[in-house]
Order: C-alpha cells, then sequence, then structure tokens
C-alpha cells in the first residue's frame, strides 16, 4: 500500500480542525451531558430479564435463588440508569449550569426509584400484551413464541420502559430508548405516546405512532399503520401541542391505514379497514373501510408498454 | 452519586417477587425448553459460509482445501443445531414430559440429518434467486454486489433454511430465524410459507408473506407488498388454516400492493400494479392496475392552511 | 446427543463438495476481490466521530488537544478505507487482471486522498440537515436529540459518505454502506441518489429512493415514500439510464406517496400529499392531494362477517 505522508495528512486535518471551530450546531463538542448508547442499550436489555423473567436471560439466572439473582440484576440497573439520568438531566433547563454535578445526582436518584416502583404495573400490562397477542394471531403457536420472537411485543415493552421516563421527564434517554427499539423491529412509538392495556402489534415494519397520541385497551394495529399529525407546516411552534389521535378501547386498525389530528377520536370498538385514511373523528361501533379500488383487468393480454402518465388516460403504472 | 440503602432496595425487590408468582404467562420460568437465540443466529451466519462459499467467510476458509474446512464448519454446525433441536422439541406435544431427554436426542439426530441432505436442493434454489436478482435490477452491478448487500436475498436464504425446519415440525426454531431476518432486513416472510424458485424482492422494507401462503417460480415482489389474511377475527380458531393467498408463476407484485385471503390465486403471468389491493382471484396473464387516482392540483397556490375534513367537500390533508 | 459417524458426515459433505464444482453463480470461490463487511461498518462507524465530533465519540477523545486525537483517528480510518478500496477495485473492468495488486493500491491511495478532501463540504451538508430536522420537526427538543436517536439523520449521513465514493467510482463498497445504514434505519437511500442540502427525513422507515434520483434544497420526506423507477420490465438493459424522478428545491412529499418515472420532475416549493402516486412532472408551486377516499361508515353495526370480494358490490376487507 502507499504510504501517506505527513504533510498530506496535516493538509486533510487542517481544514477539518478549521471546520470544527465554526461554531455551528454540528461543531458542538459538549460530550459531557450525553447519556451513552451503549450503556441505554444495556439497561434495555438487563429489564428485559426482570420483565420476563423465563426469557433474555442470563443463562444460570433465578433457578436456584431468585430473590439473590433479581437483587444482583436490580442493583446493577439502578446504578446504571441513576448514572445515566444524572448525567441526562443536565439538559433539562434547571440543571444547564455545567458544574453542578450534585443537584442532578439527587434528582437522579429519586428519578431511578420512582421508576423501579413502576415494574409491576409495567408487568401486568405486559402480560395483558401478551395474551391480547396470544389470543389474536392465528400463526401464534405458543407463548414462548411471543416472547421469543415477535417484534411488536419488543417495541410494546420497549415504549412502556421509555414512556415511564418521559412521564418523570428524563431527558433524551425515552427516545434512544425507543429508537433501539426502532432500529430492531421497524415499529417508531414514541416515548409519549400512551398506551393502553392488551395492545397487539402484528408484522410490525413500518409502524409510527407519535408522541401525543392516546390509545385505549384492547386496540389492535397492523402493519404500516400511521397514527400521526396533520402538517400545519409549523414545525417547532407545535412542539408540545396535541398532534395526535386518540383511539378508544377495543379499536382494531387494519395495515397501511392513517389516522391523523390531535382532535381526531377513534370511537370505541370501531375497525379501521385498510389503507383508510382518516382525520375526522369516527363514532363508537363505526366500521369504516375503503370502497372498493376501481381496478383494471385485462386477463390475457401479453405485452404492455405502456407506463405514460395522463390524466384522461387510463394508464398502466408499476413501481420498482 | 447517590446510595441505595438495603431497605430501598428490598422495598423494590419484594413486590417483583410477589409478581413473579402470580402464575401469569409472563411469570413463566420454565426456560429448559427454550433454544438460545444466539446460539441459533451463529448457526444462520456459519450456514451462510455453507450456502455461498465465496461469501460469508471465515477469513482462512476453503482456499487449500475446500473439503477439510467444510467439514470442520458442518460438524460445528451438525452439533449446535442438534442441541438445540433437542431442547426445544420439548415443546411439541408428545415430548412435554420434561425428565425423557433422551427420547428428543433421538429425534433431533434424524431431523438434523435430514436437513443436511437439504443443503444442495436449497443451494439450486438461492442460485436461482441470485440469477433472478441480477437479471431483474437494473441498478445491480454484479453478483457479488447481490450477495454482499442485498437483503431481499438475505431474507429469503434465511426463510428457505427455516422453511425446511418448519417442515420437518421443529418448534420455535424456524420462526426465531425468520424474525432473526425480519430485524435486519424489514422483510417478514413466515417459515410456513412456500416459496419456488427464481424468487426476487426488490427494496426488501415492509414486505409482509404469511405462513400458509404459496409462491410459484419465476415470482417478484417489490417493497411494502401484503401476501396477508383476510380477518375474520377469529385469531387462534384459525390457527392452521390455509388464510394467505396462492402466487402462480411468473408473476410480478409492485410496491405497496396487497394479495389476501386463503382461496385467493393470482394466475399465472399475471401482473399486479402497486398499492391495489386484490381479494380474490385473478386469472392467468391479467395485467392489474389501480385506476387513476383523482389528483388534485393547485398549481401557484402557496397558502392553504386548511386542514380539517369534510366528507363532501376536497381537502388536502398531509401527514407527519 | 447422538455422535454423527465419519462416513454420515462424509455423506452429507460429498454432494456439497459436488455442488460446489458446477460453477454456478452461487459457487463462486473468488473471495481475493471482496471487501469485508465488517471493516466498512468500522469504517462507517469512526467517519461518524469525525463528522460529529461531539457524539458517537471514543469516550477520552478530543477533549485535551482536538487535533492529536483527530490525527490518530484519520489516519486509522485512511489506512483501512484505503485497504478495502484497492481490494474492491479488482471488481472494476481496467483491474480485473488479479495479479496486479500494485496498479489497484496507487488508484486507492488517491480515491482515499480525494474522499477525504470532501468531509468539510459533506459536514456543511450535514449540518444543514440537522438544522432542517430540528426546525421541521414539533416533536424535536434538542439538536442532540437529532444526532443521538434520528435514523432519518444517521441513513443520510451514510449515503452522503456513500455517495462521495460511488462519485469516485469505488465499486461495491457504497453500496454496502447504505445497506448498512437500510438495515439499521428501514432508509434505503441508492448511493447513486444525489441529496441537496437541509434535506430532512421522518420516521423513516419503508423510504426507498433510486439510484438516479436528483434531490434540491430543503427537501421533506416522510416515512413510507418512494422515489423509483416505472418498470418496462427490461432489467439490465436500464442499466445506467435515469429511471428515477427529479425533485427540485423546498418540495416537501408527505408519507406513503410515491414519485415514479426519470423524465418526472417535481417542480419547486410543490407539496405532494400522503399517498399520491405521481409519474408525470408537477409545476412549480403545486400542491397535489389525492382526492378525498369514499369511505363507508356503518356506525353501530357490530357484527361483519363478510369478506368476500365482488367487483359490483362495496365490501369490507380488513388485512391481518
Amino acid at each position: 500500500m502507499e504510504n501517506f505522508e505527513q504533510h498530506e495528512i496535516d493538509s486533510i486535518i487542517d481544514p477539518i480542525i478549521d471546520d470544527y471551530n465554526k461554531e455551528r450546531p454540528i461543531d458542538s463538542m459538549c460530550v459531557f451531558h450525553q447519556p451513552d448508547q451503549q450503556a441505554i442499550k444495556d439497561i434495555i436489555n438487563k429489564l428485559l430479564r426482570v420483565f420476563y423473567p423465563g426469557y433474555h436471560r442470563d443463562k444460570v439466572y433465578k433457578f436456584y435463588n431468585v430473590r439473590n439473582n433479581l437483587s444482583v440484576l436490580i442493583e446493577d440497573i439502578m446504578y446504571n440508569l441513576q448514572k445515566q439520568i444524572s448525567i441526562t438531566l443536565h439538559n433539562r433547563d434547571e440543571y444547564r449550569d455545567c458544574t453542578r454535578e450534585e443537584t442532578t445526582d439527587k434528582e437522579a436518584y429519586l428519578i431511578t426509584k420512582k421508576f423501579f416502583t413502576k415494574i409491576p404495573k409495567i408487568r401486568e400490562y405486559l402480560n395483558s400484551d401478551l395474551e391480547a397477542a396470544f389470543e389474536g394471531d392465528p400463526a401464534a403457536n405458543s407463548i414462548d413464541e411471543i416472547v421469543l420472537c415477535y417484534p411488536g411485543l419488543l417495541a410494546t415493552t420497549i415504549n412502556r420502559i421509555a414512556h415511564e421516563l418521559f412521564l418523570l421527564d428524563v431527558p433524551l434517554i425515552p427516545r434512544m430508548m425507543t429508537e433501539y427499539a426502532h432500529s430492531m423491529t421497524g415499529v417508531d412509538l414514541h416515548p409519549g405516546a400512551t398506551i393502553g392495556k392488551y395492545f397487539f402489534i402484528d408484522h410490525a415494519t413500518g409502524i409510527v405512532v407519535g408522541s401525543t397520541t392516546i390509545i385505549g385497551d384492547h386496540v389492535k394495529v397492523y402493519q404500516g399503520v400511521t397514527l400521526g399529525a396533520l402538517s400545519t407546516r409549523k414545525g417547532q411552534l407545535l412542539h408540545g401541542v396535541k398532534r395526535h389521535p386518540t383511539i378508544e378501547d377495543n379499536v382494531t386498525i387494519y395495515a397501511g391505514a392513517s389516522v391523523l389530528g390531535g382532535e381526531t377520536v377513534i370511537g370505541e370498538g370501531s375497525v379501521i379497514g385498510s389503507n383508510a385514511f382518516i382525520t375526522s373523528s369516527v363514532a363508537p361501533g363505526s366500521r369504516i373501510s375503503v370502497q372498493n379500488q376501481k381496478l383494471q383487468k385485462m386477463p390475457g393480454e401479453d405485452k404492455i408498454e405502456k407506463t405514460s402518465f395522463d390524466d384522461n388516460e387510463d394508464t398502466w403504472f408499476y413501481v420498482i
């Protein structure tokens, strides 16, 4: 291989160093208040062992003395979570001053403690999700299969963890958790979303649930569903405003449907058909479906080359 | 950092331990019959080296003595696969009794042996997939690029492995394999799905193929396609019933289309256009396309703030 | 466990070895010219530290002497990137002859040097993307959140790196990079795609941008958008032809919309509504939206079992 000489390296580094001094957002160097991505993933993976003691396990954990093993695991998570929360709390306005480390420590301690008292409640919700998945999916062979394989349950579990930290006003960490889930599952459940019991996601990929969404109990959602906002193109001005829908109990939303807008309420027991596009409220018990598409059929015709588009003409188009 | 005192730790652990004793599905502790997730991933990664000997390789493997190196690799996979199958066979009804370890060992040995005799057949199918991808994609520069980069081929490869184990009635492992593929590629091919030769998936993300789907030879499928079931909301009652479509030879299904229902057959040589929603059978040689959408255009209009929805009125809505 | 005897192992290995001698594409054994997947991922991860010096960091890097630390990092990446490029250049027609290692070394050195001079320009673009994401997303709390969490920015960053190597005519590596991004984010941005400043992707999953797409400045794209080709089913014959659209400055394309075809131009300042399917050019400043779907509503009706499809009848269908 050819060697780079020092002056060549310098000629590459000099402009980058100059660049770093431009004080743009990308040149930020204040890393002291960033949670560590790997630490957050480790915390999630250890919490999965607490939530599902018979799965996601350390191989020796839990057979001989559940209490001792759980104790070691919990102390580990508490220590690491508290540490990451303490770091990230400096992103809250009241802790912007870098030097007051001790002030975030106390708050991090209190938040961690509150979070851990929520575990039985989170497990109660997760157990209901597990039951909903088993009852709702003809392809499910066993509870084990759901816990070990279903990406929808994994995304829901991580959302429920992240949501509790979101409610405790922890910066950054909740979103890092849900994006870890998003990367693994293709499901983007914002930590701000409030999700009831017996939530079932099937097939998972491409689901988006916005930050101010409220979802009731016994709701089913299939692949490609968006519970989103209607854009009024105001960006940051909408920060904090409810812009995502409310889904009441016992609603089913089939593949590819979109339900949009902060004032949109899908009434209890409604069913939203595949690919429906809903931007206003729907009464309880409704069945909403897209009318039959007008399909064009030409049985037997073999060679169609026409691919241009014309408003006044039926044409064939295929995406590749 | 603040220290948690022992009584605080106890006050967190006690309710969790109580929780574990509630005997709900989530409280299951019977881990002895679970295959190990990491072991399954390792098996897949080693099988990729067997299937594609010029790729996915251990760096020293195969140049000087292909046979010796393959032998070491195969023995390793056979040992590990047999072990995981032996563990998971206890999930079959006839092996529920935990103590009869030796009985699953014999069956695991036979299944492993049968699986390995399928390798030349699987490789024949994979070679046809490789050819279909190269011929079908204008963006493909070389065979190497397809094997090294294309998520569709990776998902198809793992489905073909998992499907053979599914046919041999191995519990849990086939689905763990396809969900590993799902996580890496966004493609959800159920291990039950039967897929013919020369299968080509382009762009991959968001494809769902249900467990009782049957796909012929020379079929092309693009991003966002669902080969799914029509819900009659009976959940577990439909377990084992054919609920997903049959796609005959030489069919192309473009991006975002859905083909649904166990009695739906897409006849040989048909083309299904983007976003079409098909719930009944289609004759051989059909060209099915959605009729032109009625698009609303307002060139030049600059400020549209209207985002409400009204059945009797044209409105603008944008999802964010 | 049962033991496999040597003759059993042989009976499995023999047909596989026979198989490897069939000289099909899948039997290729020429691995000498393949870049190493893990090396490419490592290069990406180290480049992220160069591009975002306050994030993605090695924990001790950069506080005490930015220059020294950057120097060590850059030298590392230059060495590894040059090595991988030298290997892969043999895939270019002029370097097919395996023995001329030294000839690719010189070219790899020159390409590596050119790539590194592009870093300030890439960072300028990435900073604009960062600003666009913060301004465009009401859910964004801080710049840190975007860099640490947003999959759209990650996919865009890796595309910008890969695109420079694509322009320098490096085989294989650019696509390996974008597929690494695709796997992590669900966003499939081909390295050939040309993307202007202030590019914002929200929610990310399911976006496909084809290899000959050209995107201007200040463009926003939401989940599930395809910027694709119209199939004329000619496969490899279309290699190198512009088959993907041109998107001018200040265009917004909402969730699920498709814009298709190499001659399709979306004029400056246009807005494309959710799920629109565009196959011809659109004048500057247009607002394009799908007309209201005809939705069928049956408030209160409780038990609908009808799921068959009939062209002449309104029916309900739900995908599962």
